[in-house]
């Protein structure tokens, strides 16, 4: 295969230059190209602010078909009134040039400082050498363009077998602070030759996204320019997916199981982030209750802070729960760490501290939080809280 | 006046000893003496998790009236089932015999690590100590025995004339940590001298408290041991204050002055805290949406880091008012960092970076969005957030 990430389905290229957003001639401008016009769908920051490149993205999705996605960092292109629109329409009219198709069919996406105006010269330059050098083998430079505070690209791919034929998925992402459920928090792009009627394909995205993107926290901060897009351009060529349909259940699984992948790598890449951290909480009075108490640890300080000093602190995952707004007896309530319980029934329980060390220290970390009251369940991934995401966030811009 | 905290008005005494709860022979337990029985009112955390000296308190403050405040550091008193309610009943009913009284009138309070049982033994000789040593002088002892992380005790002191007499107010407060509104989110003592009716005397803290406990965060977490407590003992001897009289209105003024300085110090005193912030949001569409947005500032690590960094990267402000839940037109909001307009109308606006890094580097820094929509105000106090936090929060059973 030439590619492990969004190349990996066939009939699509991509590229990953440097023009100059970044210091240190780093790549910075992605293009994901279908050969094809693809089926797309795309879910978008819940955020008020919305970045403008976001926006034009959010309004060409809404013909269903698309051709290219293009992604830079270094700059959000967001806060910057009409003239951010402008340069966000100039950007898909410069890549529609370049690749043949029409500016509608073009999905842009920035991501980096807010406020400041994107450097036109530098797009343009930049998007003329990116459509010129995608190929099948690129994928791996665009994930790595995409990258701001991320100390690795991430990609992935799967496949499956349909009607004889072979479907492939692939997919890259970004996003290492500023990244909260509630929407997609970060840019991710996927792709797949198959061929799936745009409703479908839109579900599935949706679906995916609720148990994976949105189940992973950072920091509890969301951006303004967060963007899941798949494009699904069938040159698998078995017959469109529909809903309701067995082919469609596995569509979903394979997706959203590539979409935890790279959910759980965002968080364990989180900025300054030591170590993964699986928050599971089981028999909530309501799964609503469930997610808030998972959402309250995942992004509490105090929890985070504890897991990076490899602290079996356990009283600061019952205080999250306390204050997260859902309603539940604290006496029913186990907790573990790893498989150590270290509480029963909201009372303290003696536990080895060396055991407890032991597994703190590993590189994943599984709390789980058993309320006894109801089948409310929720899990989230998150990561530890460190010295370095302070350095990293107190001189971003510099 | 022999004491500038707790013991400032007429007909109290305190002390604050040490009994081995904390290491190093450090102050620990705190007791406030009223003289004579004394209008009692409270607020308390409104985490589903409550410590147990906390669930006494509450119970005891209902008759409205009561001699003592006993408060420990060193230990929450949480999540220890039955023992820790017999714990805190045991407490009340140690001091109630070294200072003449029911144990009803005791309040205790409890601070520190969770899931670990009070060293009863520690505390019956701290007790006995602490009662015999209690004297109008005692106020700063007691403010340094209720620490936690606290890097320096806070007191204060206000005072006023009515009908002709001085009416005298003190108070104490400790946090630093696991600090955020929805609830007095700290431990603080209140005293008075101003004879005042309990209902008068509740509905004054509950106001004092919704502008000033409530309107500071340090980290976004909430305690299960929050209080705040007022005793008022009528030593001045004016004739009672009563609800609805300019007499009232000036109690609710002092004692709200008194808590906002307080409250300011506590976030000022933040764990790791290099500097004061004050999130002011003007002319939001209501005061709800003010609030909900001061509140995703102020507990957003993404400003409090870059708070921290002395960046004046506006763009994070903006997006924490976006994810808030308020609902605002972006293209109308104003910001401001001191006096420096950086955002006019969702748009960036050139300023100078040099007069900005000065305005950063000051002790006590100003951020004001003004939405320019509507009549919604809202004011808060954090701090940033630093590399000390991290260190902290990560070692903080060791």
């Amino acid at each position: 295969m030439s590619s492990n990430g969004v190349t990996y389905p066939a009939g699509f290229r991509a590229a990953g230059v440097a023009c100059g957003l970044k210091k240190n001639n780093a790549l910075d401008l992605a293009v994901v190209i279908s050969d094809v016009p693809a089926t797309a769908a795309a879910v978008f920051t819940r955020n008020v602010v919305k970045g403008h490149s976001l926006q034009v993205s959010r309004r060409n999705v809404q013909a269903g078909t698309a051709r290219v996605c293009i992604i830079n960092s270094g700059c959000a292109n967001a806060c910057m009134g009409q003239r951010g629109w402008d340069d966000a329409i100039a950007i898909t009219q410069m890549v529609a040039e370049k690749v043949g198709c029409a500016p509608e069919e073009v999905l842009p996406s920035s991501t980096g400082v807010i406020g400041v105006p994107l450097p036109m010269e530098n797009l343009s330059f930049g998007i003329a050498a990116a459509c010129a050098h995608a190929s099948p083998a690129g994928g791996a430079d665009a994930a790595r363009a995409i990258m701001t505070t991320d100390t690795h690209p991430k990609e992935v791919h799967a496949c499956f077998m349909l009607e004889g034929r072979e479907i492939h998925l692939g997919g890259m992402a970004k996003g290492s602070g500023m990244i909260h459920p509630d929407m997609a928090t970060m840019i991710s792009v996927l792709t797949t030759d198959a061929a799936i009627e745009r409703e479908a394909l839109d579900a599935a995205l949706r679906e995916a996204v609720s148990s994976t993107y949105n189940r992973i926290s950072v920091d509890g901060d969301t951006s303004v320019c967060d963007q899941v897009t798949i494009l699904a351009n069938g040159q698998a060529g078995n017959s469109p997916i529909v809903k309701g349909t067995a082919a469609f259940d596995t569509f979903v699984d394979v997706l959203t199981g590539m979409a935890r992948e790279l959910a759980k790598m965002l968080a364990a890449d989180g900025e300054g982030a030591t170590k993964l951290l699986t928050i599971t909480i089981q028999h909530a009075p309501s799964d609503h209750d469930a997610h808030l108490i998972a959402a309250a640890i995942a992004k509490s300080p105090l929890c985070k802070t504890a897991a990076y000093g490899q602290d079996a602190n356990w009283g600061r995952l019952m205080t999250a729960a306390g204050y997260s707004g859902a309603m539940f007896d604290p006496e029913k309530v186990d907790v573990y760490i790893g498989d150590i319980q270290v509480c029963q029934n909201g009372v303290a329980k003696d536990f080895d501290e060396e055991q407890a060390l032991k597994v703190l220290s590993e590189k994943e970390v599984e709390y789980t939080l058993d309320f006894k009251q109801g089948e409310g369940f929720d899990q989230m991934y998150t990561c530890d809280m460190t010295h370095e995401y302070i350095t990293i966030n107190g001189s971003y811009r510099s």
